[in-house]
């Protein structure tokens, strides 16, 4: 079951351009593409007359033109040319999305259009700041439920367990972090201070700490399927929890989960340097080693939704650290059942 | 649902011999092989004592015999010997199948046996002409429904959006054709011609035209399975539509579409070279080109077919240039209708 | 169906380390490792916690340790600690599978463990003997149920067709070998012989016989999975029947088939020179020429399944050939009908 009336990324704005995309989103086949006017559309990539893909076809000065038999579509999913006949059938259409090019994504709305409204779609301004926060993108296909990786980011303590050779460390530092929750209107938010700790091999990768760090992790969760985080270190003894205005390490980074079926997920995220900004090798290094790291997630979270595919989550126990994630997956649940209720 | 009472294409007459091949038709797991004698058969591909393939096994004197454990059947399935024992249970036999060997095709029944009738069979005589009609034959194995692909080819309109490389050329000229429809006992024939047009990519590596062309296209469907193709061009101007026995371009297609299952068909086609005849490399360019277009095709209809698997068909829109497509349909689903009263 | 109140082979005991082994046994996602004390345990590969496959996590010195969030779990399946905090949440354990290392094997019990009677657990002694049985083992995953794998067992007239490049020969010497079957408790004992008769290539790789010999093939079937044998071959004219103990060829083999799922089988197999004890090569050898006569056998029972996966069994058909095999079928239908009982 997904929540339907909600924004997701259908894509980075920078993947799609004239050449059709097709993409599966809440289990539904959507094609992607831009008019020769630029702007992006998305619809349903099934065409109306023999259910031939549409990101089969290529896009020409009216819309995009069905690779099979030709008919053409507009970006509302007008059908605007029929080969052969100059009544275009009133039926022949086919079902579009709202879609909307912001700070760098692309935000489709797969529930009902009348209640998309754009004004309710995530900020993110890092994304437009390339001097202060230069930054790259990634993407992964993961086979797990979205939940799932969203129940990741929540309990923090798996960093030391899954990413030793990372952004990990001594377990226990991650497992006895000082943590303060917020609850918000849309999810919740949760501070990390870990003070007086070892940095993780990333970390030293990009700052040679020479000593013990302060390090913070900043997570706000916007349910659906948007966590923002900023992390970052700075070296103990410079009172880090008073200004974290000084040098040191930090990124921000943006995990944006889209459902492509309830089994697997679209991983939309992106990495922004934070501490040495005229530096493009320091950015390029922080991308490749946050990438490494999500790959050591997506191992542990598929088998995790094999095994739960097989003998379900009963009987599972919950623990203390589990309690973000408890709170992320109530909000998830009422929204659920509002839609339902609707 | 399958039409069972009826010839299929099993197999080219030379892809079976002495070494038994598994063939799944209309689902159901076939083993065709010749006796010694050089006379082909078809038994249903499970030994009746295990349940082992007796495509696992070997053509002996006097019959099939089991891979397993040695017991052997003869052309009608009658089991004729048991390793170890002089008597035969007799239950043992396997279910065999009417086939007969016409023109280069295997074709076999999957119907009640007693109403096969061999002077059903379609007469294709090029197959056996090869100083007039020089060919050679392909099969492919294209994961739809065998239905898709005889719709591929009752809406030529096709041929200019998915072949411009090989036979397509301008789709509009393929739009505009001047098609002739008449309904036949056992399906539909219909002629399109292509005045004064551009000769395609494999036309023109075929033969070198020096400009325009006029083109015909001539098909019979003959249900549920095969459709008859005579294609070719002259020179525009020499008056081809009274008189097509001209130097120019000409060739004969088989299309015989087996369903495997419901959702995938073996392609027998064959091409038969009908302008420079006494040219063996001409004959292999043209296996050639047709090769790739049929490629192409099966890319298509393949799409199609997933989307079909998880959307349906409902909501579909017919345009004008589906008339002949609607008529093949009809007789496929009368036939249907009548074989399921009986 | 499988019967679950039985010891299984659960891996060859050097398969077992303190790195954790994921194998799945009667379609149950089963750990294996070994506690720092070097006494191995079988787990539910599933942590109780967040569901993910305790096989990604390692031993510790207090157990395993979930490679997710740091729960581990000592041999008993109890849950000793979780990271954050002092108390265990009561229900924190997951299930214990009663595992004994004996003659190689690890045996596991899936079934009640009050049931599970150590002394029950086959004996073996020729694995623990290198001097007069040096061996070596193997392991087949094969894709039918384990029945098929028994069956092949018990019909030995399968010899002479498959096995025919190496341990089978004349089809017609298998299927006249004079036999003789005993009811035994737990199933049936069978002695064949083939006196004069031709050796076959694996028989003649090992020892270079210069004519016929006389054959025998000792199969003691012990339900439900495993099959002991001990085969070989003498010159004849020397009186093999009265007495085996003379310069030839001999082996031993262990069958001990695991049911993975209930088309799918874990096929621990051991090979035992009992002629040449001296000679690794001659060890070797017969290592090498068995693994393949299995694998011979594999292509056959897979392609087996297939069919009766698709057709089922209904409408085959008995010959004499079967007998062992219907006595084996019936012991383990009379367990599963017992089982099913109480």
């Amino acid at each position: 079951m997904f929540i339907r009336n909600a924004w997701y990324i259908a894509a980075w704005a920078n993947e799609v351009n004239d050449k059709p995309l097709a993409r599966r989103i809440l289990n539904e086949p959507i094609v992607l593409f831009r008019g020769k006017d630029g702007k992006a559309a998305a619809l349903i990539d099934r065409c109306c007359h023999r259910a031939a893909p549409l990101s089969l076809g290529k896009v020409t000065d009216v819309g995009l033109e069905c690779g099979y038999h030709g008919l053409t579509f507009d970006c509302a999913g007008q059908c605007v040319a029929v080969p052969g006949q100059d009544k275009i059938p009133q039926k022949a259409r086919v079902r579009s999305y709202p879609l909307v090019e912001k700070d760098e994504f692309l935000w489709i709305w797969m529930g009902d259009p009348e209640k998309a409204d754009m004004a309710t779609i995530i900020d993110y301004p890092f994304h437009n700041d390339y001097k202060k926060w230069p930054h790259k993108h990634g993407l992964y296909h993961v086979k797990c439920s979205y939940m799932l990786l969203v129940d990741n980011l929540m309990d923090l303590t798996h960093i030391g367990y899954i990413h030793g050779k990372t952004i990990g460390g001594n377990p226990m530092t991650h497992v006895k972090a000082d943590m303060v929750t917020t609850p918000t209107e849309h999810g919740l938010k949760f501070t990390r201070w870990m003070p007086d700790s070892v940095p993780p091999p990333s970390y030293l990768k990009a700052v040679p700490f020479e000593g013990n760090v302060d390090r913070w992790q900043e997570f706000e969760f916007i349910a659906p399927t948007s966590i923002l985080q900023w992390s970052g270190a700075i070296d103990t003894g410079k009172g880090a929890r008073d200004n974290r205005d000084q040098p040191g390490f930090s990124l921000r980074l943006y995990h944006g989960l889209t459902p492509e079926t309830e089994t697997s997920t679209f991983y939309f995220w992106s990495t922004a340097n934070g501490y040495q900004q005229e530096d493009p090798l320091a950015t390029e290094l922080l991308y490749q080693e946050i990438g490494k790291a999500f790959l050591e997630d997506k191992e542990v979270v598929e088998d995790q939704q094999a095994r739960i595919n097989e003998l379900g989550e009963d009987g599972l126990v919950d623990i203390v650290s589990d309690r973000a994630r408890i709170h992320m997956r109530r909000t998830v649940d009422r929204m659920l059942a509002e839609e339902s209720r609707n």
